[in-house]
């Protein structure tokens, strides 16, 4: 049975929109191998698992796989608020970007120079369910053999494979709003990637210097940087409101990753961060353009503005 | 962010397997108008709410939603229950067979006339993220407009279509295992179907007699009726660990059934049932074949067993 | 534009519900080669169709396709009829089922061992967008590649792959109601393969011997026989309201399949055949089980009963 | 049975080819809540009907479904003239785009950078059938539960999302060709909106001031608000040719859009527009850069240039 | 640039006709982790390899690549002899029907309760490019992460899951021409893991007791013994004309498995075995039905039927 | 049984990179009418043969789908090379576009604004098995009747409709590493059309002066007028390493192309060209960034740089 806080993961740093960095984002959420990939995989894995001698298998797949529910959340938001508004609605635009690799554009910006119109003819400037091109989420993702060591196996690939195509995101984009989600996660795949091979080590596989996956780059990104110097890498939560997860039977010891950190699963969840609601957009023929229902929605309901506005500036 | 508890959202009865009626409950999972869909469909709409003011409508969606993700939890693991051997293996139709290629069928050649034979071929005998014909879930399937009417007048329709779905799948099987998740199912659809139209009678729109949908049957089902008899077609819980939910605005007076209860809003979360792991299958090629890793597991792990025989009865 | 008149094309024999069967002519319906896709096909290179010099093409594509809309009528009612009801409903192999969860069967337990789930499932006993193994229709069948000639050949290709798999249908079912439909749509196949490959000829291509494809058996089936004899494989109709239809310039002449027949455009449609409504079928969960919708619905709606009872039999 | 007359159901504007506004307009024939579904949607429903009492519901789902076939024909037709050539062929470029909302772009139009190389790769300048993200149409779109009120449920929220992605849509472009359509389409939407909110009026629900969604702002369009004027959100075809619709029934009195008028269901159809045939364009590899192929046209048909030259200008 | 010859890489025992179990092989040859994926997805990986210094697992990757299509020549070839006529056909189960509509079920009735309805209604009794629920075969599928480690890692876990699935099938049927298609791509498929585990030892993990995966209970199947006995898990083939392979630096040395071999790629290619063409079937509405081209055929082709009669048995 | 040689089947130009022209040429790799198809189709249909005496067609079959292969690989390569870096990493903008048609851009390049992003996050700057829009190759595009005669159209209809889509594509771009494969491809689908029309004419069809389709324009690209002069457009290869093939029984005699040139099938292979591998780039995040991974492949592989310094210039 699972539960809710009002609260993101992870805070998002504020920056313009940027519908670009949006879209490419999507890769990481509704991907093949973004968060709803992993969010499903670990929870079929969880539901079907047999065997209750390895329950403390199935224990660290069944918390990794609640964190990334508030993945899937965390990544929608930031999504949605990249798209929240354009560059064009606020009157400004980019500076252009002057050279190769240099201080304008980042190496791989060349990538962004598509978006999906479905952002804003479909959906309400807002998350959707598919990938970088568009193509929705398929349940054909999911893999879950039966088989422990394939299990596992799988999931270090998949977490690593995510971490990749984070970091080459980063690249992407300069834009803060996303650079903020991007490293998080790189750090949180690398800690998946631990989880998964310490438990691959449980079962004799020895991994000397492979890990992580890929080994070199992301620590130079001054954001991830930050991250790994709080030892977010090592540590995974267990989101078991009756601390009946024995996860921690198998993330301890020294990392896989080979930095020196210890594992440790003390603890219950990350303080996060605050999760207010984005302003109506009224240009998306959304409820709020008519008055009546407005003032019928009022009556039913009352908020305080201030948060709001501390969060998204005050409206002209 | 997300929680969990090692409980099932409700509790799942003791019967034969039966891989026939598994296949029928995979609508109510991965189908288009099954609970992974309604899942996502509301985490969507929660993640991407746009209107601070409107908060009780989000709430709602959002409490709802949270709901979900157990009921893709109860619905997979009684899809995995009624996968657990088939009635060949116990010796309930033919012989026990004992070695490949020996005497009688093959041990898994009941997978040649099943419903789905990646049942037993792609994953090991357990749940899988497609509908009962086998397509996987798509993410093409969620509705998110943007427009408060409008997504609550779907996710009206989405609801009343489950539970129209689910009315059939009650018909064609008598297993006591599907019949209770079923029926839980059904009483619950209700509840947010009266959520949503609740929802929408704060906006305007006056029901009268039209709802449920569908209107009759679903109460001349004796595991439906004792259900609704507790009223828990006119709950519906926060889910939410801190109290922040506003879904209660909503949620209260008169039912939309007309079927003279109130709706209650009071309660965080129903009390659940223990969710105990499944025993290995062998024949499958899962770890459990191999002694050199059981060990290994053994070593890492210890638990009591007696709490699974009582679950699953001993093991010859 | 288009305009409807509530007449089947042709006339559907009555028999015995046939699920398999139903299943089957799935693959004529929402299959690869299909009515649907010949239907979408035609209608798109008619819309797209450029030169206006090429007039009398266009209006050839045009009127077949116009036709193909007829025939998705047909085939979809054909299913339709198939599925209402089972043997076992009608008390043909086992007793009637009185009350769910009683003595022998759940009343829609047919559909766990039936070609398509989804037909008591999804859908109510009616037909699907979807071929005989549940895959549903794609626009990416669709082939519209600019070039006349390419275009007519494909046609040509997909009237004979139709005509192929419906021979096959055929020989995989003796149920009347299904034959009665496959054969007339044999035979007509079989007119628009003759007026693709007529128009070819107009562009240099002489077929010889080559045609129909397939060339043989398809007239040892009486029921097809019947239609040849009455020469339904050499008439195309306009369906064209104010005879501005250029079609005959090119449908006339020695018809390419050397039958000794001369190609006919003369006439505008067939007399087609009554297409009453069916009965409601109570244990699908349609409003007809709720009295007071009933009460409504007649207070709107009065219909004589006599011509119903005639076409299906007096309900006991 | 369907018929066929050789004109538009509405009349299109000429303006400057516009690839990017063709792409939109996509969204609008072959997306999820385009008019190859509503049409797919109708007639499967009307198909699969049960219920000889409510023939007046059939026969107004019958009455849409084949308008929406004309529909079809409209947009794809409209896409084809926008993708017929290009500025760049005509030696003509757009003036740059100078302020958000202002007399340069239209709000929206960010979201039109990209577009669909299938529209010159796959196809030759014509409209695909697929949306405005190249995503196939796909059956599993279509909707049809048996259920009479969910049925009409279903389809109000269908029209209602169709309505609010052309509001989106107009907003992208100010091209008048796409314009033309969008505004027609956003109207007729609305009276079939009415229609099935009238159908479910006479089932028990009450809409209030709920209808229509989105309620706002469409009439503040000119092309829109030319149309309301002419009450066409109000009238309701039964393109039936021998009279026997019963819609008219259902589609009568004060309209549930409240905007003072009644609903209308006297009228056949409306009176359309002439349908000419676009020119060949040869950089295609169309038949038309063949001369002896043209010869050969040219031989069985012959037709006047002079109605083509005042649609499409005279060729330099 | 690729070469072939008329031989299979492996012999395939006769047996009777057995759809159910073709059925089950088409996961081996369409399915996720059947051969057209892991040729495909090495096919890929070769072209888009980088890194010349890297050529000896380029080379590994092209040379697995290679014999991964004659596997799908090899499967494919299995599932066409398996359809081969019925067992109704051959007089097995019920009387020989003679004519269509006679007596008995008609001649292709046995495909409405078959694994898949295509392969006697789409297909001629042949392999399909689909899994064993019918799913068609996906690009999607192809991992190519450009990162040597994580595609090694991913190959090795993919032939692991093909193996895993492979003895799966094996215990689904007791046919010998299933069978001994089944156990020669068991051996091959763990020659495969031995390959990418062997690689990745060269690049530091050390695998320890984990391979192969699954790691019991292929042995005990008496045709997979047999092959293991002739060391065929092994060898790996260049399958390379001109020997410039460098695959040979990586296969060498204590096989990964432990079981006591060393790996050897001295071999170009095994020997293989005669692929005789199967003899048409007349019902399947194929070119043989009509005389007159057969007689065509016949003039231009002249063939010993000695062979044939000697593989598939003389026709009556 | 296949094999494979080190080499490409044609030179590829060397020019900058063009990520455009690359996403251009993905239709023609992993298009509903590109290589990956034509491969599939021609295999399935020589595997699912029937019919000894028709040995010729089968061999034709084979032949052709054995030189599709090397086509994947070939085009498959040129994506990558095309990928490999962007003019802005290079530190070169392309010179700005002029005048339609004229020196500037090429006819249809408008069609080329949208790329994949999935070619920098996905993959590592190479090829992918989807089409130009980003649908992923699908099982469902191969087309395998049974009967030989529509078979062989289909594959006719299937050859001309690539070669038109590579007529587009060459108007697309004018990057000499695209247009070198582009034009050899156009010429290859000629040489196989020839080989179907053929294989028809041997059947009874006469094809007059209709072929080849598109019948115009391509003699006119100068890379393509090289190679018709070499006559390559009437020749077919075997592939077929022990001379059994028979296809030269079919493939002789005048070109149903009518350009004057006989048909030869006596070679059984062209000569191809070097393939060396390319560069690894740092920024993907491939193993190259990881000094000490280089070092464990350098102990294992040792390779001359030159020829590739000279294929793709020195590192700067």
């Amino acid at each position: 049975m699972y539960f809710h806080v009002q609260r993101l993961i992870n805070d998002i740093e504020q920056d313009e929109p940027d519908p670009a960095a949006a879209n490419a984002l999507q890769e990481g959420l509704g991907g093949q191998f973004g968060e709803m990939r992993t969010m499903m995989q670990y929870l079929f894995q969880s539901i079907n698992f047999r065997g209750p001698t390895a329950k403390p298998y199935r224990d660290l797949i069944q918390g990794i796989g609640t964190e990334e529910i508030s993945h899937v959340e965390l990544i929608g938001t930031t999504i949605s608020r990249l798209l929240d508004g354009s560059p064009r609605y606020q009157g400004k635009k980019t500076d252009p970007v002057d050279a190769p690799g240099a201080g304008g554009a980042t190496p791989l910006s060349i990538a962004l120079d598509t978006g999906n119109i479905h952002h804003y003819l479909v959906g309400a400037q807002g998350a959707l369910p598919v990938d970088a091109v568009g193509n929705p989420w398929s349940g054909a993702y999911v893999y879950n053999s039966g088989n422990l060591v394939l299990d596992l196996l799988y999931n270090l690939m998949l977490e690593s494979t995510g971490r990749l195509q984070k970091c080459r995101m980063y690249e992407m984009t300069q834009n803060k709003t996303a650079r903020s989600t991007i490293a998080y996660l790189i750090v949180r795949d690398q800690a998946h990637e631990n989880a998964y091979a310490k438990a691959l080590e449980t079962l004799g596989v020895n991994w000397s210097a492979t890990l992580p996956i890929p080994k070199t780059n992301a620590e130079s990104f001054p954001e991830v940087a930050r991250l790994l110097d709080l030892g977010l890498q090592s540590k995974q939560y267990s989101f078991d409101l009756t601390a009946e997860s024995e996860a921690g039977r198998i993330f301890q010891g020294l990392s896989p990753s080979q930095d020196g950190t210890d594992l440790d699963a003390s603890e219950q969840a990350p303080e996060g961060a605050p999760a207010p609601i984005s302003r109506e957009r009224y240009e998306e023929f959304a409820p709020g353009a008519d008055k009546e229902l407005i003032a019928l929605i009022a009556a039913t309901a009352a908020m305080e503005m201030a948060d709001i506005d501390a969060t998204f500036g005050r409206l002209p």
